[in-house]
């Protein structure tokens, strides 16, 4: 783990400490939804794609289907949720660091998921000025 | 775990999967912010008092301070990072079931941190009609 890498963070001349991405899939395959060995490759894959130090996972197979997991990493965290009979999955991306890209955990669970339409809100977390 | 809970949560009448609220926690007693430890039994205790069932939890310190934990749920996950030098607490609370009390956990979690300000942003997660 990067110890250390909060310190850096208050560092930076921005006014807010973390970055949160919600983002909808939405006309996934749902094959790709199913099971949690799948999801979590799909996760990881992401998630080290976008840069980011993976700390620990947790994923689980709901019955009949779905799949929750949770991707902890030095920058903080991606969690997705998946509804493999509404081919959707909800996932959200939070990072204390501009290490992390969104954009690109963002674009590479897209294609792992075969989704047709993404939604994706961004928020800016942690104002340091005046609240 | 509650497995069948995915089954169930199909079956409601309302046209969203999930439910997602984001919350800022400003003016927070640093003390409480700075160790795994503390953070952890705030989280677990504002997780039960909701009626979460808690799955698993991995929590971590960062040097010189801060935390980042999540909290696994049956209902999907409650996190949380901490900046003690900022007086601050980021948390996001995502639910696939109306059986979770976002408010009680929010609330509770308040209590715990001592937060003087608290921001909260709710989302409705998959539209189960035309996206």
């Amino acid at each position: 783990m990067a110890r250390g890498m909060r310190a850096a963070r208050s560092a930076r001349e921005h006014n807010t400490l973390g970055q949160h991405t919600l983002v909808d899939y939405y006309g996934c395959d749902p094959r790709m939804l199913t099971r949690a060995r799948e999801v979590k490759r799909a996760m990881c894959s992401a998630v080290r794609r976008g840069g980011g130090t993976i700390v620990k996972t947790v994923f689980h197979n709901f019955s009949p289907y779905g799949v929750s997991g949770v991707v902890v990493i030095t920058e903080s965290h991606v969690t997705i949720h998946t509804w493999p009979e509404h081919h959707y999955a909800a996932v959200d991306i939070f990072s204390c660091s501009d290490k992390l890209d969104h954009e690109a955990i963002r674009s590479e669970l897209r294609r792992h998921l075969g989704a047709q339409r993404v939604r994706r809100s961004d928020f800016k977390r942690g104002f340091t000025g005046k609240a």
